[in-house]
Formats: structure tokens, sequence, C-alpha cells
């Protein structure tokens, strides 16, 4: 098994609340409430952990509620290397209502300074003297974190060659993207923000895709919700057909289909075999709520179920 | 100082989130979040302990975010002695817009069982082995938990005559009243509905508290808001007229009016001593977030403006 670093910048707790109506203004009643800690990267690293990897897991940590964390972090068996910074981690909250609405509040995030980066640098280097095999950076940039700021805590593990897979929309992508990543996981609409047009068929997507990787992205997975997943490797394309699930929660399934892929990578299995098991996972993450898992009878099932394909890609757009 | 146990049997942390405007059904951005360890009893156990008391807090915590609470009661100088349970402790939101409305969402608690009473039970006789100078138990009541199985859990303490100190309401209050506290502390609304009627005028507030001290209480501190406190102490009346401030947050101003009452007592100080310092206090902690503190410059001019005046009271109804 390999090991692996994920990078989490600004991890939040979910607390999700289920309640009847929300009704604002007032003293609402909920029914049930739950805690979850989270941020992209910690789910990946909780899977992968679960797949038997050693899993280091780095990032800004609020001190003010760093220990439910600490707790998740010990019972997923992973390492705890965050940077503790002032103030709290910020908690995410999805109401849940019984007409199945959601409203979602997300926080910004404990603010870090150049101090606080300076940290997360040594403790980068001090990773990278015992080279991971992989490094996974997800999720949002925390206030107060600049491109600069960021590159220059990477820098160790640049040096040491260590492979790049980036999870991440927005401003961290076009960051990431200079980075050279091995692999990006855009949804539909983080590719379309990406490349700056709407995209609409394979077609739309696969060339977007391949414009990503003429700007030094070596692979593209490309997430389509139940429609499955677009796969960019190099000069090949895959595509992968999910099979249909019941949907309990979708919230940890990009996370999840990050994580299968960064599984069948390490283990050195085929792209077919890795995307399809990977699909199968994501599949799994979306009939419960938290992450997917393959240790279930169902599993086997779910795995049949995948189709992969490959697609013909286009030349990449220089 | 004194010895005291505070009895939280459904704490809580509390999440106050700032936001612009509350969009139910979508992704709202929030400006900022802030977790605290909370419920009545260890909001007036962290006042306590911050005058000197030596302080034990139980109840019922979550396993699953009991870390949260520990940090805090090492923080407070408190020591832990609540009973864990499966699941997790609630989470009671509190959504503050820029408007200055208020949606609450209050989640009901982890479920407890006989074998946590009993281990609660278990708790208390110890904890009544080496008796505490006065017992509060404050809040509501988790799901699970019934009168009877809470006065069992209770016997070590009465049996061992600990002064009790009450703060409840509905349920709660009406179970409370059999186990003969030394005092409670109904707000208004809470008197009127313990006694079944509307309350106006002083009198008649008044007259509800001398109709529970018909039913076993030794004393009633009613609360008021900015109205002051009335309190009455065996056959002798007080009120407080409470100094004008400017109100940060109302949320732990009842809970610190408790503490300092308590204080106040368990220093042998005399009645008008000890509900003009708890008035300012609870003063101080309308004019932040938290609870009050006696410790700052602002303290002193506080505790002068409050006015204590005798008031008549009637004979009890019996």
């Amino acid at each position: 098994m390999a090991r692996v670093l994920t990078i989490t910048l600004n991890p939040a707790l979910d607390l999700s609340i289920g309640l009847g109506r929300l009704a604002p203004g007032e003293v609402n009643r909920a029914s049930a409430c739950r805690t979850t800690a989270a941020g992209k990267g910690n789910n990946v690293a909780r899977v992968l952990a679960a797949h038997g990897h050693e899993v280091l897991v780095t990032g800004f940590l609020g001190a003010g509620n760093a220990a439910v964390f600490e707790a998740a972090f010990a019972e997923w068996g992973v390492t705890d290397r965050f940077v503790r910074v002032a103030g709290e981690t910020r908690t995410n909250v999805k109401l849940a209502e019984a007409d199945s609405r959601v409203t979602d509040i997300n926080a910004p995030g404990a603010t870090v300074d150049d101090a606080d980066v300076s940290r997360l640098a040594d403790e980068l280097a001090a990773i990278a003297s015992a080279p991971p095999d992989a490094v996974l950076m997800a999720g949002s940039w925390p206030p107060g974190l600049t491109a600069p700021m960021l590159e220059r805590a990477l820098a160790p593990l640049r040096e040491a060659g260590i492979p790049l897979w980036l999870d991440a929309s927005g401003a961290a992508l076009e960051t990431g993207l200079a980075l050279a990543p091995v692999l990006i996981k855009p949804n539909e609409a983080e590719l379309a923000a990406c490349v700056g047009r709407s995209l609409g068929c394979d077609a739309d997507l696969l060339a977007a895709g391949r414009e990503l990787q003429g700007r030094g992205v070596a692979e593209v997975a490309i997430s389509r919700g139940a429609d499955g997943v677009l796969w960019l490797a190099g000069s090949a394309g895959l595509a992968a057909r999910a099979p249909e699930v019941p949907v309990e929660s979708t919230v940890c399934a990009g996370d999840t289909l990050v994580a299968g892929l960064m599984h069948g990578r390490l283990s050195g299995w085929t792209d077919a075999r890795t995307l399809a098991f990977a699909v199968a996972l994501s599949a799994d993450a979306v009939t419960r709520i938290g992450v997917g898992r393959s240790d279930t009878p169902a599993f086997e099932s779910l795995l049949r179920a995948v189709t992969v394909y490959p697609v013909a890609v286009e030349a990449a757009v220089e």
C-alpha cells in the first residue's frame, strides 16, 4: 500500500440538521442533528485509509475546535500533521426540510497569516523528507491565503517531485494549474468556469479537458454526477456510466471518486479497472450519508453495474 | 470558596452564525461562525469557576463530540463528571442576519436510556460522598428521560441534604418542584406557564411566586430581562432594577444571574448585596457574547447603577 498526503487548506465541520419546515426569524425545533469532521481532502484521506493506505493529513485547523478533528483522525487511522491556527475551523450547516428542500450555510473559515503559512511550509518540508507517493490538495482556500503564499509553502513537495492531485474550483483551481498537477477533477460547472465558456455535449467537455491538458495538467477526470465520469489520461479517453442508485446524500460523492481513482492508480491497476472502481465507490457514497465503502456485500454488484468504454479525443488545443 | 455541582441533563453546543440575509433553499455564505460549549448548567459553572469556586459539572454528554466540551471544561477550570452517552450532544444554531433578525434551530439532544441514568446515579452518589455546598440543575431534559428516572438518579443528593437550585421550565420545572429546591429562577413566561395564568403587574408576579413557595420552594427569583429581578426569599421580597446597557446578546443573561445569586449566597453576603451583584453581572453578560464577568473596570459602575429595594409580599397562597 502507498503513503499519501492530503492537504485541506480550509476544512470544515459539516453540521447536518433535519427539521420539518424552516421558519426564518422563529425558534425552530430540529428533529435530528449530526456533526462530521470534513473538508474535501479529509474525506479523501478517510477513504484511502479505509483502503489500507498510510495517510497523512495536513492543512490549517482552528485551535478552538480542533478536538473534534483529532478524534475523527484517530478513528479513521490517519496521521494528523495539520497546522493549528487561531480561531476555530468553520462549521458548514446543511438544513434538510421534510419536503427535501436543502439550505446550505457555508462559513468562510479561520483566517491564516504569513506565520501560519510558514509553519505549513515547515510541515510540508518535514513530510517531503520521507516523501509520500502522492499528494492530494483539495477544496477552497481560507481567508488570508494568497497564491504566492501557497506556492511558497508547496515548494518542498514540488522539489521532491511528488505527484500532485488537485480537486478545486475557481481561483484555487486556476492557481493550482500552475503547479502542474498530475490530475484534476472538475465537475461540469467547474470545468466550464475554468475554460470560460458553457459546455454541452461530451465532445465539448472533452475539448475543454484537452484545453486544460494543454495548460500542463496530465489528466482530467470530469465528474458528471449521475451521468458518470469522463477521464482524459494523456491522449486517451475513457468514459464510465454510473449505476442507478437510490440517492441518500451526494455530499461526499466527488471526494469518494477522487479517492477511488487514487486507490486504483496507487495499486497499479489498469485505467479501466481504476475508473470502474472509483465510479462504483462514488455510487456507493451516494446511497449513504458519508463517504463510499467497498467492504460491503452491495459493492460487488455496484461494480458490475458500472460500464467503462473508450472515447475518442481530439488533439490538445494549444 | 465553595464546592458546587452543576447538572446539565441536555447540554448543547451553541453555533452562532452571522450572515447577510438567509435564503431558504439556497447556498448561503456566512460572514462568521463561532461554536461555544454551552447548556444552562455549564454556563453557570463557568461563571462560578471564574469567581473562585470549586465546580464539578455533570449530566449527559454525547460521546461523539465530547472533545469540544472537554476542552472547554479544562479552559474554565471545572471538573468533568459528565456521563458519556451514545451519539452526539446537540448543536443549537443561531442565525443572526444583517437586519438583526435571529433564527434559532434547536435540536432535541442525544437520547438517554435506563443504563445511562444508572450511570448518572452512580456518579451523583460518588459526588455526594464528599458533598458539595450546593447543587444547581438547569435546562431541559434529553429525549428518553422521565421524572421517575431522574428522581432515582438524584436520590443520593437529596439523602445527603444538599441544597438544590433549579433553573428550568415546563415539565422540568414541574417535576423539579417536587424535589423541594431552595431556589428556582423562572422568567415571567415560565412562571405564568407554571401557575397556569397570565401575569401582569409586580403584584401578580409576586403572588405567583408565593404560590410556588406554597408548593415547597424556599426562594423564587423572577427574572424580567431589562426590567430587573423580583426575589422572594422566605417571606421577604426584594426587587432590583437593572442598569441600562447596550445589548450585544442576551443568550447567557439568565444563567449569569443564577450564578451571581449562587456566588453571593455561597459567599455569605446579605440578600441585598447578593441581588445587586447578580443583576450587575447579568447586565454585563448582555453587553457581550457569552457569560458575565466581574473582573472588568466597567463592572464597578454597573454595580453602582443597580437599585435594590424591598417589596411587600402577601402571605403564601396555600
